[in-house]
């Protein structure tokens, strides 16, 4: 069946775009194939797009009917405040339009989606959320990395890297056994290693670092937690970046050598 | 712009489908809208797909041109044991097909993806995972539940809540002081509860209970940790369900209420 044979069969499924209301939509990991339907369904509908500067233009594709506003960091330029994008999504849903707020993941995890919502509610503007594929799940599909595996890990903790002081309380995460993955967490990977492993893990724990999973300028760097950052810092690899921690890190490879393995046994 | 076209210009972006080769993907929360482009385009193109009970109907649409392989669980009948399902995977690819396994939200987060991934390395079969929205999160999203606010927590933790011996260690998960997310742990729900606020949480952390999300019996239950079992018993929700627990829960109430108010200051 073509693509687009596929797509209209499924199309009767996915809500209207009301008029005068926000969806707070998560993009994920930034190439189109993460998008969702839902989402490509309001791209198509949106009168207006109010997006971050890490979304892949490409995604941006998809809305050629809508007046776009980039309010994402760029080089050079700061991003919009929160209050000034509050502003502007109720500005643009009392105009009556259909108001599409893109940001990359999902729109709620580490994405201030929540915020959003508040200001909306505040203002007696409907909005919903959209999920998305959120970018450290992606990362690790992408990857070949299992998120969990049966006897390995009960559990996968998404945490946040930005800001060590006011971030969650390391060791504690560390005293869980789990797995972590990291987001916004490069500028300050070498103190969020030490304190993981001040908190008790072992600093030969298997890690990895995720640059730009499933795009142009993908990279991966595997290295033991305890010299993570600094194999990071000579490989040139910076934020952003996804920092995987556990065993299930070690799988990818494993995965990999098993493959070889079947590959020369056939040869 | 119509929902085709906005498809047709973002198409050319999606991977190739090559024969004899298993993508392990995640469908999303159940509903079409969920489904990621990649995934869509492997249903339109896959020869062969193996899914799960939990996957909606409507879904399937979508892939008229392939033989299905239902090897999820129905009311009285077992599931094909994990052994069968990676001699299937590896019996279709052999035969040159190209194989989707399809399961509900992300393939590798408590979906076994990782164990089927091993079996095919193993046979020399070349795989790829393709992540999915996960059903936590979208849970949470489909009902205006921040994942994270800033100043409340800084990580997510989504665990299992299958077999509470073999389960993570909770009185760990409840000294991180950050919300769970927890999958397939409604038949254990009391003992959860208890082991959490054994561990520490107090038993009025704000805590709910999700069911099918965005699907046509979507429920919705909110109660305290200390009270949720017995509340979800009295209203007859079991498994499958999604337990959320954390001071984010209460926060779908407080955007009620500030839209409420706002609504009646307008009137």
């Amino acid at each position: 069946m073509s693509l687009a044979a596929a797509l209209a069969r499924l199309a009767p499924a996915l809500a209207d775009f009301p008029p005068g209301h926000v969806w707070l939509a998560g993009a994920g990991p930034g190439h189109p194939g993460g998008l969702t339907l839902e989402v490509l369904g309001a791209l198509a509908a949106a009168e207006a797009v109010v997006h971050d500067a890490l979304i892949d233009p490409t995604v941006l594709r998809a809305c050629a009917g809508a007046a776009l506003h980039d309010v994402g960091k760029r080089a050079g330029r700061h991003s919009a405040k929160q209050s000034e994008i509050n502003a502007l999504l109720i500005d643009l849903a009392r105009q009556g339009k259909r108001v599409l707020r893109l940001k990359g993941g999902d729109p709620t995890l580490f994405g201030r989606g929540g915020e959003e919502a508040a200001a909306l509610s505040a203002a007696g503007i409907a909005w919903r959320f959209l999920p998305g594929v959120t970018s450290g799940l992606a990362a690790l599909s992408r990857l070949g990395i299992p998120a969990t595996l049966r006897g390995v890990n009960q559990a996968l903790i998404l945490a946040t890297g930005h800001g060590v002081e006011a971030g969650p309380d390391w060791a504690a995460l560390a005293a869980t056994g789990q797995p972590l993955v990291i987001y916004m967490g490069m500028a300050n990977l070498a103190r969020i290693a030490e304190a993981l492993i001040a908190g008790g893990l072992a600093a030969e724990t298997p890690a990895a670092v995720i640059v730009s999973a499933s795009l142009p300028g993908e990279r991966f760097l595997a290295a033991p937690l305890g010299r993570l950052a600094g194999a990071a810092r000579a490989a040139g690899l910076g934020a952003p970046g996804i920092i995987a921690i556990g065993e299930i890190v070690a799988r990818r490879e494993a995965l990999r050598a098993a493959a070889r393995a079947a590959a020369s046994e056939a040869a």
